[in-house]
């Protein structure tokens, strides 16, 4: 692991360091913010995952969640999306291809070899965090935005003895059900559908997967929810009928943008950390 | 004055805005956060001044001022830092030219006819706020960062009447004292140093100016504190000689950027409120 940049901000270390990935075959950059603590503590830790065409930088630069992470105590940890740079396969469009991996393991050519974003997040990446920053990996939760959100949705169904409590900003809910999640999965994972479904969080749920509690914010003024590829009535039904304790919060005018997620982050670190405590 | 863009954010608006200016003769591009208010309440305003290479969008996107904003009521402004665009005026390097006006009027060719952003500042834009928000004109505080941080001093010095209160982050205390000042007066303002001590917060001090109080935050691991380019002390010992009251704090393992401001920039806001209450 490189050392790309440290800072001292609010109380801590924010770090950007980056490393060369066993899963994607590329060299993998992110982001840990550290809060000041007493030496040989070892501190529970925050996943957020980016959405569509986002690196670790835009979080870590707008993001607004230092100040109740030190507060709470919690490290931050943001992965990139995809695995990136030349010889890595790309597509025309911000929704495939670099900046657009979708927290899936790819089967279909040309991805297969690079985009195991899942793979990545669920066990290299983890394994180098406990190996070089003071986290307890026993108290992990998970956030994430848009494209993010679905990546923590369908991390925390699929892991409910990892993640403690899981978070969304603006998800795409049913990625299945939608253009994004139709156009990237065809590609990614082929035209079988079966083989979609554990990348689905509607269709996970319906599938018997659970998880202890969920909070999710979504602006109604967001241009992707008109366009109908968050799909949150489809995860509020689904929460219901499989009785998930989920709250839904809609905010009236706030969009997609970092504007929106910077103003309810710091909400869901104090969230977060209370189910994170002992 | 066109909207380039509104977002809803912590209980507010956060726009940006852009408009021909008389003064520099070019477009101008500016942010402006309104919190939500009652119809008819005219809010006290804060100006930040950025530093050099900045733009209105470094603080608009990595300040973390809005919360802050918001809970007292009180409107931000972001201004740019130069007059920009093709048949502006440029010059090699990052601090002379677009993106280093140093908030003064220049007098010497080839920068006069555009870098007059002492004007700019002091009466164009103030102007058009006041036309266009929902401003109380009569409670003015003015803070900044670097260049802007000499600007913010300066223009307090220069205008007791207007502000109520003055801040800065790693400014710039006296530019003709120090290499990017030298240099950049020498260019903007020619050799007579006579005409320099308008735009050097110590200098102005010296002949007299005052303020009501003062607050300064400086990272201890600032390159250009180690550079020279800073000087605090300077700032520190003039306002001891002239009884202004000072608070000069110094943060250890903070560094020049976006990360020391952001931790820090809540509580200028607030310290600001204080001051600018009734």
């Amino acid at each position: 692991m490189e050392t790309v940049s440290e800072n001292r901000s609010h109380g801590g270390t924010q770090g950007v360091y980056s490393h060369d990935s066993r899963e994607t075959g590329t060299e993998m950059t992110f982001s840990v913010f550290v809060p000041d603590h007493d030496p040989g503590t070892k501190l529970p830790v925050l996943w957020y995952l980016s959405g569509l065409t986002c690196t670790h930088a835009n979080v870590t630069e707008k993001g607004e969640y230092r100040a109740a992470c030190a507060e709470h105590g919690i490290v931050f940890v943001a992965p990139d999306t995809s695995p990136r740079g030349e010889g890595v396969p790309d597509a025309d469009g911000y929704d495939m291809g670099q900046g657009a991996g979708f927290y899936l393991d790819a089967t279909q050519d040309p991805w297969a070899d690079n985009f195991r974003m899942r793979s990545y997040i669920e066990r290299e990446l983890p394994a180098l965090i406990e190996r070089q920053f003071p986290v307890d990996m026993d108290r992990q939760s998970v956030t994430g935005h848009s494209m993010g959100g679905h990546g923590a949705l369908t991390f925390g169904l699929r892991n409910p003895d990892r993640f403690r409590s899981v978070s969304a900003f603006a998800p795409i809910c049913a990625p299945a059900q939608v253009p994004w999640g139709e156009k990237a999965f065809t590609s990614y994972l082929g035209e079988d559908r079966a083989a979609w479904a554990e990348y689905d969080a509607v269709a996970l749920i319906g599938n018997g997967a659970r998880l202890p509690n969920l909070l999710v914010d979504q602006g109604t003024a967001d241009n992707f929810l008109e366009e109908g590829q968050l799909r949150p009535d489809l995860l509020r039904e689904a929460c219901e009928n499989a009785g998930i304790e989920a709250e839904i919060r809609m905010h009236e005018g706030y969009d997609h943008s970092y504007y929106f997620i910077s103003t309810f982050l710091a909400e869901h670190v104090a969230w977060h950390a209370e189910r994170l405590k002992a």
